[in-house]
This record gives C-alpha cells, structure tokens and sequence, in this order.
C-alpha cells in the first residue's frame, strides 16, 4: 500500500502476468519504441488494469519542465499567457515548454511522443482538448493536467483556469447602455467555445435588465481574428437601422470593427462606439485607445504554472476550478450615441 | 585524441589533479550543488585549464530541449519567433523553452541554473547577450550557441541569424522618395542596437542617393516601442516646417506615430506617410493598413533552430552568419505628399 492506501502494483508482477521481462515492461512504461506493438497493447494494457504509476520515480527525478500547449501561435494573446506562465516557471526553477498542435492529430501525436522521451512536470492547456486517450496517458504517466480558459469539453476532474466572461461582457453592456446606446451588436467569439457563449450571454443579460430585446441581425458570429470583426462591422454598418455601438468578443475583431467603420467613411467613436475584449498591451494604442474588459491573461497564466506545479508537488488545491476576474477598462473608443 | 584531433582529459585524471574523488567532479560537470565552493573552483579551473568537454556522454544522451531566451517577453514580436522555432524543433521531436531574461543578473543567473539541471541540446539568444562566463559555461557545457538579430557585443565566433536591415531602411527610403517625399522624418531604435543602426544607415543612403542632405531635426531615438513612436511623431508636426513622411523602426513605433498623427487632428497618409518596421500580422488591421518593411521573424526563428540542432549533432555550418532578406509591403498608410 502506498501513501494513498493504494495497492502498488510493480514492474516485474505486469512482466510476469505479461508473460515478458521486466526491461520490456518498463521500456513501455517509459514510453520508449524499440517493443513490438502487440506486446505494447499488453502491457499497457495491464498497466491500466493495475492503475500502474510511475509516482516514486518521478517524485525523485523531477523534469524541471512543464509545457505549455496552445492550438497556434498566431496571435498577441498568446504571448501573454506564456509571459505569465514563464515569470513564475523561471523563479521556480523550472523551464516552460512552449508547443502548438494546430487541433490536428499528427502535431498532437508528435508532441505527446516528445513529452515521452524528455519528461514533464506537468501540462498546462490553453484554449485546447486532448482526447481521452491522450489525458490517460498523462494519468498514467503521473503528469499533471492543468486548462486555461477551456474550450469545452474537457472532463470535470480536469482543474481549470478562466476569467469572468459572463461578467465581463455585462459590464461592456452596462458601460453602453450607460452611455445611452439602445441599439448595440455584438462579434461573438465562436458559439462552441464556452468562454463566447458566456461572453454572449452577458451581453443578452444587459440588454434584458434595460427591457430591451434580442435583434437577430445584432448578433454575428465571429473566430476572434481580425477579419471576422471586420465582416461583422460592415454588416452591420450596412443595416437600413445601423447599430451606434459594437461589443466584440476579442480585441482583434474589435480592431478589425475599426477598419470598417474606417472604410464606411465613419469614425470611431463618433459615429459608432466600440468595446473590445481582452485588453492586449497594444489596444491602448490603437487610434483611438480602445475602451475593452480586460481579461487578466498573464495572471492566468501564473496561477494555471502554479497550480500545475502544487499538483506535481502531491499537493491539494483549494479549488479545481478558478475565475480570474475581469475588468471594464473605459478609454476613447465609446462615447454617447450622437443625436440625429 | 578524439575525431577532432584534441586530446581528451578524463574525469578521472581531473580528479586525481585536484585531489578529490571522481564522483565529486561529475557533481561539478553536472552542475550539481552538492560540492563545497573552494572545491568546485579548484575542478572548474581544472576543467576550464584542460578544455574539457562533455561531448561522449551528450550525444549518446540528448535532452531534446532547445533553450529560446529573449530579454523581455512583452511585444508580439517574440510571438513570431517563437512560432518559427516552435514548429521546426516540434517537428525534429525537440521541445522549445522560452524564457525571459530582462538584461538582469538575478534571472540570468537563475537561468543558469535551470539549464544546468535539466540541460538543453542548444540556445538560441534573441537580441540579448550573455556575457563571456555565461558563455564560457554553455561551451563547456557543449550546448551550442545561436543568436538572433545580434545587439551586438557578442564575440564573431558565436553563429548569427539576421535580417538585411540597412536594405530594408533604404527600400522604404525609396518608396518615400519615389511617391515624391522629400521631407522625411525617422524614429529609429536605440542606437546601440547593431540593427537600429543599420536601419538608420539605409535611411541616411536614400536621402544621399537622392542628392537630399539629413537634417537632424527629422532623427528621433526610440525604443521599439509604441510610446517612443507616439513622441517622435508628436516633436515632428510640432516642428514649423513639418516631414510630410514618417519612417518608423519597428511596427510598434509606426502605430505610436499613427495615434500622434490623429492627435494633432491630422490623416495617414492624407497630411502624413508612415512606414513602419516588421509586419507583424496585426499591422494589416491598422486603420489604415500600414505600409511597412517585413522582416521575416518565424524564418528567422526557424533558420536559428535548424541551425543550433546542426551544430548539436555536430554537423558544419554553411555560413557563421545570415541575413535573411526584408520586403518592401505597401500599404495604405503611404501616399504621395499633398500639394500645398
């Protein structure tokens, strides 16, 4: 019995039920591939029957690394992610790992083969799934699994970091409504991630304690890049009754918004007010600075780096789930609706 | 004598050298902490004396680790490196360590440190510098060494990965010119940087070619960063005589100078051009568009990390130096100048 009161089980007793050695069996367990496919199966299979883990050693023999999984590193976001991530990792003593795995299976496949040869203390998910398999593996390895900001999808045992969405895309509606704006669209992110859905919904919450309704054409759904504000925005602008303010779910699309009010001929904020979402360092250097909730992403990123590392530690955390707050950061892209 | 002809010390001869026992030398290989300081002076001058290197044991044993090391993780430009890095070195089974220095001792120290308990197959320095027992330790270490966009102070033998910076000033210069430009202003980086300079240098070789003299009230000293380029653009409409065109060192700076432009209640490019420097992926959603100078940052990052895994498998380099080459993108933050 271990510490937990487990049954250990151990190397040589798979090798014996395996009907192998013991090196072929821990060949397996350490992930190496000079073993014959069918023998894998086996053996790997047996370790999940046993709950086989490789607790002691790793215990022992820490990687000093965790990583960092985005789906792409294609934008600002992600660079404030790692900065939080690194700041608390390098005082740690501890290297961050940064990857992409671009959601295809070939990317995933090598990453996960990589972790195998060099060893990790442990996983930090942003945005991003791994299928079942892939999270049992990293059970079975001992590796801890740590999510920001989940997309949906994930398995509730798995500890997860976000912001306040819901909130924060009422208090954008409030700064609006507030201003005197009625009639106001939205960018959303994509409806399957839940961070846009809770984003969204704040945004119907808003217009419902003002005792206003859902507009159908108010509503676009965007990808949180640029181009999918900039499509949105000029869909709107070209409504017979235009909308006098856009929420966009990410600042990127709200940047995006901005170009074409440009191209419309109109001016921000002038002719329409703009909120953005994510408040990136750049967006207080858009022309004009850009009104946005911010979402703490770097702060994010160091409680998702610490939790990973008490759960390498064995030690418990005071909650699986956390929501950072987010904050409504007034500048010069919104104003009160201009009377026509 | 090993396959490059140098004679090789053994740990043990070290050992008896010193005096100590050959377990305490592998402490002091590998970094461990374990070993009184006048002892690990003793064997590291020892070690230092006879050239010793770790290569037999490395070779057999890779970390699969690159280390990329920037100063500061704080702009979307070390995004685009890392995406260059990250992918070549994913798919060659190398993780990626990103780190962040801050041109501080204290976490250049703790770097150190980390490296020398996990090891790193190589480094790759992004405009930073180590000093000479930074880099004394990775040679005797054997981790190769690259550096992208060199600041400059690092020693010739150390492999560099650049842009062709002055070609890139002097191609925007000609754009300027060539739409009819004659008052030109510039915010170029800090003058210390080998790549400002060059930049700068390419600006002061159009004017020439065009047979205009620099005037140094049109030189401005930025950082990179957005605020700098804000300041520069502002000293500029300020002057009685203002530049009807900007050229900006770095993308940042040329949104800087965007924002001071529609301070002073003025258009891009309508009263005032500005190129800018980089083309990261957002300057394409500036309002408008900028017209800018590409430096091909994740090629950049990709050639760095194809070319410190060569050096780790101890294959020869084509060339200890290479400037990729910088495009000219026109956009539409440039036009002809008005007519007064």
């Amino acid at each position: 019995m271990d510490a937990n009161g487990e049954r250990k089980v151990t190397i040589s007793a798979i090798a014996k039920e395996a009907g192998v050695s013991v090196p072929t069996v821990s060949r397996v367990v350490n992930g190496r591939s000079d073993v014959a496919p069918s023998t894998r199966r086996r053996v790997e299979e047996l370790l999940r029957q046993h709950d086989y883990r490789r607790r002691a050693t790793r215990s022992r023999n820490k990687a000093r690394l965790v990583d960092l999984v985005f789906n792409d590193l294609d934008s600002p976001w992600s660079v404030e992610i790692i900065r939080g991530v690194e700041e608390v990792a390098h005082t740690a003593g501890v290297g961050t790992v940064v990857s992409a795995i671009h959601r295809k299976s070939e990317p995933i496949r090598q990453w996960q083969q990589n972790l195998r040869t060099r060893a990790s203390d442990g996983v930090i998910l942003v945005n991003s799934t791994l299928d079942s398999s892939a999270q049992e593996e990293l059970r079975r390895l001992n590796v801890p699994l740590v999510v920001v900001d989940p997309a949906g999808g994930l398995s509730f045992d798995v500890p997860a970091i976000g912001a306040t969405n819901w909130a924060g895309g009422l208090s954008a509606m409030e700064h609006l409504l507030g201003l005197g704006h009625r009639r106001i669209g939205i960018v959303s992110g994509p409806r399957a991630m839940m961070c846009s859905r809770a984003r969204l919904d704040g945004y119907r919450a808003g217009l419902e304690s003002t005792g206003l309704t859902i507009d159908d054409e108010l509503l676009w759904e965007g990808d949180f890049y640029h181009a999918s504000g900039f499509a949105g925005a000029q869909a709107f602008l070209r409504l017979p009754e235009r909308p006098t303010a856009i929420l966009a779910s990410s600042d990127q699309m709200a940047i995006g918004a901005y170009e074409a009010v440009r191209q419309a001929g109109l001016r921000v904020p002038d002719d329409v007010s703009i909120v953005g979402f994510d408040d990136l360092p750049e967006v207080r250097w858009a022309s004009p600075p850009l009104t946005t909730v911010r979402q703490p992403l770097a702060e994010m990123g160091a409680v998702a780096v610490r939790t990973v590392l008490r759960l390498a530690a064995g030690e418990p955390l005071d909650s699986p789930r956390l929501e950072l707050a987010t904050t409504l950061i007034p500048r010069e892209s919104t104003a009160p609706p201009r009377q026509n």
